[in-house]
């Protein structure tokens, strides 16, 4: 692949000028609090280009509490004053080689925040956390005559008090209830059980009562209870619950991660914002050997980029969240103030403080209703009023205004994606999700995960996450089990998120998905699901009949609805009794259906 | 009283340049949201010197939702991002004129934020909120069996729900459980009952329950029920309930606050730090016709200001905390770093991001035991790790440092106070906190509080608040029924708080107090308490018996302990059945008890 010219010039700027320091000879050595002396460090080579910050191989302890600090703003993370070991602000060519070092983390403190930066690179280091961001809870008895169990817990990593009849976590002085996010795992894959759904502790009846230091029974809180031998995972409340992520990158450029593993997080292992082009070869976001999962959110989530995102040879697993998202943020318009200039509002409490564009991006109004984008405009001025509010000045508008609720999407702010011999498994929720107007490649990759495997959604609703996809390819990756924790989980699910209120439009939302020569082992029979695409082509995949898990009855394994020309060709379906079903509904229109083995139209 | 030459200066800079702008020029006008247009007005004209912004009388409405915002340290408040209606940053010679104008504001929004600013005036305004924060919930039923009470808010200002048996306020998007702060009030003189401690919530037993909309049960909530008729505030849980201030003055300097009334706040009406001189003359807080109680923490507070602090003709009533807090920090050393460099923390989490020196600063170096000072040197270098932390370097150090724990006082901020023709009254807490090395002089006032009338304290524990008083002049006052919500209530009360680690060193804490010509109303007998103070003189004041509460037994109606050199002389006491009684402790020196009448030594 032809490397962006700016790379080049930004090595070539680095190995004219290239010194490296080893941070021993700056009083950062193992066996102490490192953190004031590295912020000291970062910060005075700020304006110096092309410096490499070598750690000599050890274990770095990184404590909270002389740690720089500041207000960030992070997307889908909670916003807040936010203690930084490494603030990379207004660096150019700078790396950070680890050697092979884990960096200790002590407390709520962000391991790395690239911010404004330019041709970053972090490589040869280990993240984790002392005290990691969600306890396990290991089930060792039942007592089915009181429909209680009795849980095990390590107190010096999850530490924990009782009062009254309720639990709380000392999570880093933030006293965390019981109620909230929570989640079955099997300790031998490290993945959420089968059908984890079925075991949701109901904490309005729960009751707590100690039985000895690190044991306590819970009592009513399941309707099913969790196995013997199963581990709770406890993660928190929302908005407290996502405070601690391990890299952010925002408003930056040509950032590598290589070799670098995170092994606990307080919300994501990496959130990238308005970024453009990030390599990430050899990231493993993984669990330590004496805890069931790693972060507390997705490994990797990207919003609003540009240029290209790339990701070779990584291991996303064990976390309690998805590993790849990659997507924009639709704005709702609040109010039209005349003069081409509109009050928008940031819907959702997660993605407060997002930059959504700068004068020069391009635009497209969409109706809030069909979610298509009727006029293409360009930002002439943005004024921010708050971290949820902005003003939004546009360079023009169509001569009549459709009587529609209205919002905005960013088109120049849109990556490519190329993920190649990746694999995602045993986490909650998806595989990958992606809805860039970039160009996407997926191939030769492993996924297996709790929900769906690659989801391309776009919503106009909760999340306001932008944006209908143009140009995917799917190739060549092994689907291992996708859904084994939810029944309705697809290899591929491509569908916006319609409301109640929204509506099909005159055209399609996405168009142009090719998902070809996939391996699908499957106890379900689930392949994929699609709504409202143009020119979706599913072929020359195997689908194996899986005995991983119970096998399901085969329902609904490929389901076109509301699509032009799609083309389902030379599929083959091996080891099931009978053939799975396709079921087109009668908006599609152009179906394709041919040499296929195995797969039924209904 | 002469000007400061600053002040005159300012004053002729502004003539010079003055410009009027009436507000309805820029769309700013009664009957619609002015957050937008009055923040875009006041940040186009930061840079220019000697604006006023007039308002034509009427209501102008300011709602948080479009207005500015940014992270805000605030001192004795809960620091976070604040939204903002006057962002005063930088501006010099700014009045804002509201020719008696009502601002109203809707939701957590700050009316006044004023920073780095010099020569600002508001003038001629109210303050006021669409909703308060606190609930006030009037008692008008008693079930005795059920030790219970029926209570009646009004919806529309306090809006709540009952979930289980649980009730929750709903403060402009906070959830805020009955749990937390809450006193009884008397809705006739909109002060704190008698003896208001007797009636405590006990927020682990309440139970309540629905009776219709506006009212509800409280179930076992109180040993002793409050009075029918009488009205309980319920003001919300640490760390939420101070985040929303009126007035915040920080880093300034020649700032005058004239006919500005406050009739709510969610923290204190006027917080002021590091400012150098303020002139309040005609400030009121004061609590608006349908509502009980004004602010939700102290009328004013100033730390570490330096100048002139001086208050005429205000009215400070109803809050539910002091009336006049004016004290510097001090600030425990963490651990010597060498070089003259301390790592210091501060320890008080609301006062988190106070600034504690610049370099040319004179410091203090005092035992954390003694509270007493050792060494007097310069400050020559800070830097911030964060907002708990930051390491000091100072000028010099004694050659042979004390072994003992180690705290820091800036000498060269502590402003002089002057207080004439003031009332502070009907307030939950004390009128006066006094605790500056300036010359302080009150005199003329009219002080009726719930607990102390003044209160010169300073300790190096809990708050950090310092520090000892060298000059303090009281006289010619009127302290009437101080106390009458907490039975050891003083009109003065003089001593530094020490802990069981702490102990009296060789000197005192405290000098030349004089208190004189003051006439006290009592129901108690209680005239002062005083602790280690050097130079002390109680004389010319008239204690008068008040019928207006049940008269208690007098017991320690003046207390001399640890005090060198204290002048009790021509006090009259008048109306009680026998002498008032005063103790003097063995450790007193040089004690003058002359000429008094009706007070005897026990």
């Amino acid at each position: 692949m032809k490397l962006p010219s700016v790379i080049v010039f930004a090595c070539l700027v680095s190995l004219l000028h290239a010194r490296t320091i080893n941070v021993s000879d700056h009083d950062i050595v193992p066996g102490q609090d490192v953190a004031r002396q590295v912020n000291d460090l970062v910060k005075s080579i700020s304006a110096e280009e092309g410096v490499t910050l070598y750690f000599p191989e050890g274990q770095y302890d990184f404590h909270v509490e002389n740690a720089t600090e500041t207000y960030r703003a992070v997307a889908n993370h909670d916003n807040g004053l936010k203690r930084m070991a490494f603030p990379i602000f207004g660096h150019k060519g700078l790396t950070i080689d680890g050697d092979g070092s884990v960096f200790m983390f002590h407390g709520r403190i962000i391991p790395f925040t690239i911010d404004e930066a330019e041709d970053i690179t972090l490589k040869n280091l280990t993240i984790d956390f002392f005290q990691p961001f969600h306890a396990e809870l290991k089930v060792v008895a039942h007592n089915e005559a009181e429909h209680s169990i009795v849980v095990e817990t390590d107190p010096e990593q999850y530490p924990y008090t009782i009062k009254g009849e309720n639990v709380f976590f000392d999570r880093m002085g933030q006293e965390d209830p019981l109620a909230g996010s929570n989640m079955v795992f099997d300790p031998t894959t490290r993945s959420p059980i089968y059908e984890a759904y079925k075991y949701h502790l109901n904490v309005n009846h729960v009751k707590a009562r100690a039985i000895r230091p690190g044991s306590f029974e819970l009592i009513d809180g399941y309707d099913n209870l969790p196995p013997i031998g199963t581990v709770i995972i406890v993660y928190g409340v929302h908005p407290t619950s996502r405070r601690n992520h391990a890299i952010q990158v925002t408003h930056a450029k040509d950032i590598r991660i290589e070799n670098v593993t995170v092994l606990a997080a307080g919300g994501m292992g990496l959130i990238v914002e308005r970024t453009e082009n990030v390599t990430l070869d050899g990231m493993k976001v993984t669990s330590r050997a004496d805890r069931i999962v790693s972060t507390r959110a997705d490994a990797t989530h990207f919003i609003g980029c540009k240029g290209l995102i790339q990701l070779d040879n990584c291991v996303f697993e064990h976390m309690l969240d998805d590993g790849i998202n990659v997507h924009g943020a639709y704005v709702p318009a609040v109010e039209y103030l005349g003069d081409n200039t509109f009050l928008c509002e940031i819907s959702h409490f997660q993605q407060w403080g997002l930059l959504f564009g700068e004068p020069g991006d391009r635009l497209a109004i969409l109706s809030r209703q069909t979610v298509l984008p009727f006029f293409e405009t360009e930002v002439s001025d943005i004024q921010i009023l708050n971290e949820k509010r902005f003003l939004l000045t546009v360079k023009d508008l169509p001569a009549e205004m459709p009587d529609v609720l209205l919002s905005f999407e960013n088109l120049t702010w849109n990556a490519d994606l190329i993920m190649r011999n990746n694999a995602i498994r045993e986490n909650r929720a998806r595989s990958v999700l992606v809805s860039t107007k970039g160009s996407v490649l997926i191939e030769d990759n492993y996924f297996s995960s709790q929900m769906h495997g690659i989801l391309i959604e776009g919503d106009n609703n909760f999340w306001y996450e932008s944006g209908a996809v143009q140009d995917v390819l799917i190739r060549n990756n092994t689907f291992a089990n996708i859904g084994f924790g939810h029944p309705r989980g697809y290899p591929l699910l491509a569908s916006p998120m319609l409301t109640a209120d929204q509506h099909f439009g005159e055209g399609h939302y996405h168009r142009n998905i090719r998902f070809t020569g996939n391996t699908i082992r499957t106890f379900t029979g689930n392949i994929a699901r699609t709504l409202s695409i143009e020119d979706l082509t599913i072929s020359d995949n195997t689908i194996e009949f899986s005995t991983d898990y119970p096998a399901k009855q085969p329902d609904q394994s490929l389901v076109l609805e509301y699509c032009h020309n799609p083309k389902i060709e030379r599929n083959e379906v091996v080891g099931f009794p009978a053939p799975l079903l396709m079921t087109v509904t009668e908006d599609s229109t152009a179906v394709v259906n041919n040499n296929n083995v195995g797969l039924s139209r209904r």
